[in-house]
Order: C-alpha cells, then sequence, then structure tokens
C-alpha cells in the first residue's frame, strides 16, 4: 500500500518563457528552499530539458519518493513536452487525470487550460501556467468560488465555481500598452521615465468607461500632450488606465461572488486595485506565493499517481 | 481692380509625411501637369523647405498671378511652418480666414482642423490634409452634407453639414494593426504574405459587433491559429475585419444623410465598403482626385487674398 502523494516530498517547479524556478515544499506547502534560473523555456535547445532539469533540481530529486510537478510553459509545443490543454470546467481532478508523466509517478508537467468561445468560430481560449497560481491563490484565500484576475501581457479574467475553472477571458493588454507605448506614433509624446501618476492613470480609467472605441480614445494621449493638457510624463499613466479601464468596462463582477482575486506582481495589481476600487469593486491581491500553493495543492490531490 | 482669385493659375500642393505630390490646375479644376516626389517633409531639414519647394515647383510659379495652397504635414511644427489649427465648425470660409500665407497672396499653408471632446479634458482631436480631400469629395459627389471616412493609419470618421465640418474622430485602426501584425505575438501565427481572404473579414467584422472588447477579441487571432481553425494566410484578414469592425461599431449613421463617402486607397476603400455593406450601410469611394478637387474649390472660394 502507498502512502498518499501529500506525505511525499513535493518539488514545485514553474518554467516559464524567460524563467525557471523551483521550490522544495515542507508538508504543509512551506518553502523549505527556492532557486531561480534565467533558463526559461526560450533559452533551451529541443531534446536538453530533461538536462536542464537535472543540472539544476537532480539533487532535489534524490529522494527516492519524491514528487515532482512542473507548471508553464515547459508544457507548450516549443517546451520539455506538449502537455494538451485540460478542457474547462476544470479543478484539482481534472488536472491531475491530465498531467503529462514524464517519469511515471515521479515527475509530470501540468497542463494549461482551454475553453471554447459560443461564436461561430467556437473561437479557443487557453493559459498555460496561472491554472496553478488560480488554485494556489484559491487555496490561500480559503475560497473556492470567485472572479480571478491576473494581469499582465496577457491578461486573464477567470471565472472559478466550486473549486473549477468554469470560463476565462485573455486580455491583450500589456502587449497593446508595450506596442502603443514604445514603438507607435504615441511614443513620441510620451515620457516613459516619468514616475506613476495615480491622477491622470484614474483619468484615463474614466474615459475607458464612456461610449465609444478604444481605438479612439486612445489617439487622445498624443492629442493631450500636443496641445499641454497632460505633462508628457504622466502620457504613459493616462495611456494605462485607458486600456486597463477597457479590459474593466466589460466585466460584470457581482459583489455576492465576493472580493475579486488579484494574482500578479505589486506594480501592476496596485494597478488594478487602483482602477478596480474606483469603479467600486472590492478586491485583493496575492503574489508568487501562489504558484508553489497551487503545486502543493495540486500534488496533495492526487490520490493516484501512476 | 483684381480678378477672382479662380481664374488665377491655381498650383495645388499635398505635401505629406513622406510624399510630396503637386498639380497644375485648369480653370475648372482639371489636372493640366502633376509631379510626386519622395520628399516628405521628413527628408526635409529645418530652414529648407522654401529651397525644395522652389527646386520642385519654382517654373510653375513663374505666372506672376499664381497661386499655390500647399495642403498637408508642411504645416506641422516640423514643417515649412506651423499652420494653427482651425478649429471646428469649419468650411471654406473659415479655412481661408485661416490660411498661413508664406508670400502674401500667392503661396499658402492649408491649416488642419482641430474639435474639442466634451470629456472633463477637452479631448482635442485633429487631422491636417484630410480636410482638403473631405471638401474636395464633397464637391465632387455634389453634397454639402455627409458622413466622411478616411481610412489609414490614423483613420478620420467626419460628419459634415451644410459645408462645414461640426465634428470628427481619429482611430488608430491602421497603426494599430501594422503593430499587432508585425511586432506582437499575434506576428507569430500569422502569415501576411496571404490574399486577402474576404470570408475571414467579415468573420472578423462579425466578431468585431459582439459584446466584449477588442483587447480580448485581438487574442483570437493567436488561438484560431494555434487549434487550426483558420489557416494562417486567413488571420490577417480576420484581424483587419475585427479592427476595421471595431471602429464600426460604434458609428451612428442615418440612413436619411446619403451614402457614407470613402476616400482614399483602392485597397484600404474596397474593405471599408466590405465591412460597410455587410452592416447594411450604403457607401461610395473616392481616391486622390479629392485633394486636388478640395485645394482648386477652396482657391476658387479665395475672395480676398491679402
Amino acid at each position: 500500500m502507498s502512502t498518499s502523494a501529500h506525505q511525499r516530498p513535493v518539488i514545485a517547479i514553474d518554467w516559464g518563457t524567460s524563467s525557471l524556478r523551483g521550490a522544495r515544499l515542507g508538508q504543509d506547502g512551506q518553502v523549505l528552499e527556492s532557486r531561480e534560473f534565467a533558463r526559461g523555456i526560450l533559452t533551451v535547445p529541443p531534446g536538453q530539458f530533461e538536462a536542464v532539469f537535472d543540472e539544476h533540481f537532480g539533487d532535489w530529486m534524490h529522494a527516492p519518493d519524491a514528487l515532482c510537478l512542473i507548471s508553464g510553459m515547459a508544457g507548450n509545443r516549443q517546451g520539455w513536452q506538449e502537455a494538451p490543454y485540460c478542457p474547462c470546467p476544470a479543478g484539482f481532478a481534472e488536472l491531475g487525470q491530465h498531467l503529462l508523466w514524464l517519469q511515471p509517478g515521479r515527475i509530470a508537467l501540468v497542463p494549461g487550460l482551454s475553453c471554447m468561445g459560443q461564436d461561430a468560430l467556437h473561437t479557443p481560449d487557453v493559459m498555460r501556467g496561472e491554472e496553478v497560481q488560480i488554485f494556489g491563490a484559491l487555496q490561500l484565500a480559503g475560497r473556492d468560488s470567485a472572479t480571478l484576475v491576473l494581469p499582465g501581457t496577457h491578461s486573464k479574467w477567470v471565472q472559478v465555481q466550486s473549486g473549477r475553472v468554469t470560463h476565462f477571458q485573455t486580455f491583450m493588454t500589456g502587449e497593446v500598452y508595450a506596442l502603443l507605448s514604445q514603438h507607435s506614433i504615441l511614443g513620441k509624446t510620451l515620457d516613459l521615465n516619468g514616475a506613476f501618476d495615480e491622477a491622470a492613470f484614474l483619468q484615463g480609467v474614466d474615459q475607458s468607461q464612456k461610449a465609444g472605441s478604444v481605438l479612439n480614445k486612445l489617439f487622445a494621449v498624443r492629442t493631450l500632450g500636443l496641445f499641454d493638457r497632460l505633462p508628457a510624463a504622466a502620457l504613459p499613466s493616462y495611456l494605462s488606465g485607458l486600456l486597463i479601464g477597457e479590459e474593466l468596462r466589460i466585466q460584470e463582477v457581482h459583489p455576492a461572488q465576493g472580493a475579486v482575486i488579484l494574482i500578479g506582481s505589486d506594480a501592476l495589481t496596485l494597478r488594478y486595485t487602483l482602477a478596480l476600487q474606483h469603479l467600486g469593486i472590492a478586491c485583493q491581491s496575492r503574489g508568487a506565493e501562489a504558484t508553489w500553493a497551487g503545486l502543493h495543492a495540486l500534488a496533495s490531490n492526487l490520490t493516484n499517481p501512476p
């Protein structure tokens, strides 16, 4: 009779596009030791993933009963091996069934999630890595239902009901912000070295809630600068408010669902917190600890690893 | 007693960011001769505008009563001289009063138009060069009221009533399309060499009219490719439909105002025509001839040049 999974030493790995992070977790999920390397999947040649893994975490795997779960882009087509997306609705049970075992019972890739739209093309949406953060944040918050937001290059809005992700949507907010501020005509008038300007940010949020299209509202970043309505150093904050506000504009968040849970860096969750509070929506934030909590919870829920 | 302006030889110049075009016009506005040079204002060092003008059009100005009107970015801060924007509402009378005479009675810069928003920041909008095309297209269509669209890098939607521009809005549609297709993650899955795909374009237009945000809909360009729902060669057309459709989504065009007038290149006006017709909005197109017609009409309406 095997010991149940949560009593085994758990090695949690978050292998993303640009970085490789790992943690050795204790019985209750506490981080005993962690490591981070600039070895994102983009730096690893095909066929070399196992070697890179052994080099950085091989010593942790010496324990004969170690269990390692790897989330993030390592399960992507360009990663260690493709772990097919697990379709929503999905919770711990579905994720556990869809693990891709690299070494049976010892090392597995956690699949991302997919969810299909109701439109004629059944437009898919996908995530990879965020699913673990979502379940970890819920665990830490002691909740099994919530609206969660994971701001970033490709921001995710996620609905979780009774421990399962039922629906999510990706917004290209962060990438569009970077493109516009660095490569568009708007970049000519705005000063990216300016400190975050809360008032200008909230003016952008306000403007984004009005009738019209963001494709038009964006042009104001140029003219407000040309006509000296806003200083160049405030324009990046105004642009950020316009884009984050556009993302928030279409959300329907019911107070009965409880506070929105934000997961991300301090700088980004601060902006979303300001915008959400400005629009009267309660929220709370979680950081990187959500990843380890999610992988630990997933390992603890694995009753029958192969 | 001076002859009225429209009997004088009219030299029409369109000096834009990347090109310099000129036409010598006959009594009725017909083009007697035209020239085009790769001498947009970005290629002209400060203080050299008059020399470049003389070099390319000096011979046309030998006629002692020649009248030259120059529209476009030459009147910009980085151009020959800054011709301050003429505030809307504006028609021929207002444009004529705001001409910036470089040589009194002989050579003038046509000012762009500005229009102020109703929001807290009174967000301005501006155009420079398009105003001449607008009045030219109306002249050619024999109308004095219309909704006009000038698609491009920064697409303009313009309301004209009784010969005066009453309101307009700029959309960053073309620039956002270029940034996303060339510099974003979407560029990794789409094939920019594909021919225009009308069906995929209209699927994008349909999708853009639905509830939600364009920041989310854009991400579908990636997933539709990853999940093989649309071929890579069709994705640029789908993206174009999403963005042009987003621009159209917020327009209120009343059939009583008559057909929408599109002014632009054949390739772009074709796409807008398809999208507008798909949404049940009648339209007609005008090309580069609108510029010469507009400058001729402006010259003809100058009753009292200085």
